[in-house]
């Protein structure tokens, strides 16, 4: 197509809100328009490179035996009150009513409607394992979008459903679906996506994967060993801490500690070290409000994630009102209210002599020794990892912290949805199971943003060429000049016949700078530029977006030229 | 695929709330599955028929100088009030709060997101014209769902939006837009769809048609003129009635009609003819329940969509109380009350004397002239056209009416959005101006079942080739033999080497005549049959879903004789 008819506006500035780059280029380059928060149209030029996602992904699940269906953006909330996420999802969940008042979700996730669609046919085991899967649109209402393409509300994603009828069969299908994944994300240009396990959140379940694009940009954390494979996000990271026998035994003593409402200031003024604090951070189960108190050492954050696993159900950062049977900043194991449930991590595990909250205004203790003064002690792990912590996996203390964008996720869900919504069928013995089930998500818009976040320049985005809106970016500078015209105008028409996608600029009124901005912006991975000067020698320039490419290539050869680096581009990434 | 993998349930039984073929076959031949009311989730072998479909829209979008973009299905309520639409339409657009409490809405048409895409973009007369078109989920909130696919809640359209700087390139273009309309139901297999010239309603503008498959079960009614290429949809067409003179002047007189509440009644105990009578039907203006009164001849309806036209706000059917300055069942012009607005409409002119509410109860006038009678009166068209009534094209009393499936429809919008919502661009002479729109909707699930309304046995659908969800069915009878399983097997193979797309039965426990019922459910055009009576002949069984082909084919022949037929069958439909 010429450039000139492209439905798009391109901008010399980055937007002001942009943080990240991909964000940036994507709004310069006319790819994407701003509706709402969260809610973005797609231009042409995107939609050109998300529908060849789609193909790839639909591709790879098929070639797993998918079978391409499609769920509702709307659902009836009685399928979501079946499994129970009605009520326990949050605002992130979008409920109205319709015209009859009668209640409706918008999808965010579509276990409900999976189940819904097959519980009545799958009811022999002949007739698993099975996989479903579809492209829609879903809506989140987040909190806070950001970051463009990244994190919006409303999104266009891959999700599948698989059903088995054995966790080994399940198991089988996850690893296949693993190796799916790693093919779509080598085949859209980033072999490098690692996977990391996660915690499997709302979606019940237990082993999970995610794919990660390592980048600073991201905005998930992940912990990687250094010296072995382990990876993990950090919400399902293990932590091991070792705190053999340390420090010296004291006696309790309860201190006053005046106007020191944080661990690190109640340290200062006790000359206490913060490795041997017990810090309190108080959360309230959702439900009833009653209060969760998780200790960890000083230095250490909680991580909600694990923590919300142990309570069961959810929670959020605590509101202290005056009559709670806790005093803010005064809060420690010893002594607390019963009406509190309380958490004890283990990083407090071996330490001979705690400073912590004395439960009263203005009071701490010192000399605290969990495993003497406390009628009984449990150590659970509510801490998030540190950087240079023990790895789980090799034991040696090199953990690092990474950042990343989630670019996929697969997860092993048990029987929780087909369980809470009465799916059954018939095993060899006559006997009525629950299947077992996986599902496995991939976005979008997210990931073709992702990809301009790991394949980019300053200039634009570096497309690669499975994924790129055009292979080719054809310069006819001065198409004035009949001649010039001519050659650029023939090559036009002889790649398209080749099966190549050309986007043509033959723009009169705009100036060479122009012209090529505009192309970095477009990021076509093959530019070809007719120009006079290379007339003159009888040849057109061939470069390529990301320079490791520059040749004039004569003119009688220029076609075989470019078609045969098209095809070594495509063979670099697919094979 | 083989048929056993197929996810999808398949009935023996109608389902007892399908009213009409499509509805019944798609759910009995496992095609689609009620979530919700007027929700459904489409299972694979929908998808397979709706993916074909949305090839070959975007395939002719394209081929008219289509972009693809995409529109969210979520919107910002700004968008629609800046279009004033969020208030003038009903209850059929979604309207909802976000865990802001800001308004959004469910997109069910997308001319506002339209508009906020390109209206910085296209801001030089240079740009125009150009279309860009989306394939995209949308929700409207009907009161009544019905049809199966015919009419949900939920659906996906393919929906275009063009912009001009003048009438006649819109004209020009929507001739384009036309054409490729007709294209793509031919290639979709109803080639027998017409165009009807309709009524713009809620979209704005002036010209539009609307593509229309004649069937008795459609819920549309058409106006068709046997004469001539007069065609309209009923909410549209023209009504002329011509009474010259008729019927005896008589006095205005005031006569008792106790508990005659109808027209018929009033006509039977008055023995007049009705055709000499005026009835009145009664609306209220949403804004206000102003109350507004519409006058036919006693056998006319009246055509809302033209009354609402002319009154120029959205009426509902009134509910008269007892404050109110009328009287149910004795309305009538003369005498009536100024604070009604009234329409006379064109079928009561040249009636001499008329049969008419006297305004008080139990009251009415014979021997009315509205000319003679009262001090002013014009005639309007706001009647429905009946079956011989005159056609306004050729004069003839030759219309006709029929029943349609509304598949597409085409607009021309003028300047409605873009004057609303600002969007100009400066002209060859400097002037800002407003772009011209046009607008071009296809409804895919609607689309499908259409086609399988129009081509269907009482035993399933008859898939068109070009978007039946296979092309080849292929039945193994005895699999357990192991030569015809062989020859099956082979079969199987060789097709899908061919490019063939085959769904394969090879179900051991399955009868012969539920195997066939299956097959007439799944309605691929061609059959082939591999049995063991057929292998001591050495040939293979092939017919057509339609019954047109039904020859013994040799073995070594087959695969040439099946993708020659799949060929044939394919060219017949695209050429």
């Amino acid at each position: 197509m010429k450039l000139k008819n492209l439905v798009s506006q391109r901008f010399k500035e980055n937007p002001s809100d942009a943080q990240i780059a991909s964000h940036a280029l994507m709004v310069r380059g006319g790819y994407m328009k701003y509706v709402g928060n969260g809610i973005f149209s797609e231009y042409p030029i995107l939609r050109r490179i998300t529908s060849k996602i789609e193909k790839i992904i639909r591709e790879e699940m098929n070639a797993i035996d998918g079978q391409e269906v499609l769920f509702p953006v709307v659902m009836p909330a009685d399928l979501w009150e079946e499994s129970g996420r009605y009520n326990s999802i949050g605002r992130e969940l979008v409920r109205f009513e319709d015209r009859n008042r009668s209640k409706h979700v918008l999808g965010m996730t579509h276990e409900e409607a999976a189940v819904q669609l097959v519980r009545e046919y799958a009811s022999s085991y002949q007739q698993y394992p099975f996989m479903i899967y579809q492209i829609q649109r879903k809506f989140r209402d987040e909190a806070r979008p950001r970051a463009g393409m990244i994190r919006v509300r409303e999104f266009t994603m891959k999700d599948a459903y698989s059903f088995h009828t054995s966790q080994e069969d399940l198991e089988d299908y996850y690893q296949k679906c693993y190796d799916a994944y790693n093919r779509i994300f080598k085949r859209a240009g980033i072999p490098e996506v690692v996977t990391v396990k996660s915690d499997s959140g709302m979606m019940g379940g237990s082993v999970s994967h995610e794919y990660m694009l390592l980048t600073a940009a991201g905005e998930d954390t992940i912990v990687l060993c250094k010296e072995c494979d382990y990876r993990s996000n950090m919400e399902a990271a293990e932590n091991t801490v070792i705190n053999e026998n340390a420090g010296e035994m004291e006696e309790l003593a309860c201190v006053e500690t005046p106007e020191c409402k944080t661990i690190e200031a109640v340290c200062e003024f006790l000359h206490k070290d913060i490795l041997a604090s017990c810090k309190a951070v108080v959360y309230q189960k959702n439900m009833d409000d009653a209060y969760v108190v998780a200790f960890v050492r000083g230095d250490y954050e909680v991580n909600e994630t694990k923590l919300r696993n142990l309570v069961g159900e959810e929670i959020h950062p605590a509101d202290i009102t005056e009559d709670a049977p806790i005093v803010a900043g005064y809060i420690g194991p010893y002594g607390i209210s019963d009406k509190v449930t309380y958490y004890v991590d283990l990083s407090l595990k071996g330490i001979n002599s705690l400073v912590a909250g004395a439960n009263k205004e203005g009071y701490h203790y010192t000399g605290l020794n969990l495993e003497r003064d406390l009628d009984k002690v449990e150590y659970v792990d509510i801490a998030k990892v540190q950087e240079g912590g023990i790895c789980p996996c090799c034991g040696k203390p090199s953990l690092a912290i990474s950042r990343g964008i989630e670019v996929g996720n697969i997860f092993q869900l048990g029987t929780k949805y087909t369980r809470s919504m009465k799916m059954q069928y018939m095993d060899k013995d006559n006997k009525l199971q629950y299947p077992i089930m996986g599902c496995y998500g991939i976005g979008v818009g997210r990931l073709a943003a992702s990809i301009c976040e790991a394949k980019h320049d300053d200039y634009g985005p570096i497309w690669p060429i499975t994924i790129a809106p055009w292979e080719v970016h054809l310069c006819c500078m001065r198409p004035d000049n009949e001649d010039v015209r001519k050659v650029a105008d023939g090559l036009y028409e002889d790649l398209q016949k080749q099966g190549v996608e050309v986007i043509y600029d033959d723009r009169t009124s705009v100036r060479a700078g122009e012209m090529f901005a505009d192309a970095d912006l477009i990021g076509a991975p093959i530019r070809v530029v007719v120009s006079p000067r290379n007339l003159k020698n009888n040849v057109v320039e061939v470069t390529t977006r990301d320079k490791s490419v520059k040749e004039s290539v004569a003119l009688d050869q220029a076609l075989e030229f470019i078609t045969g680096l098209k095809k070594q581009m495509i063979e670099a990434i697919e094979n």
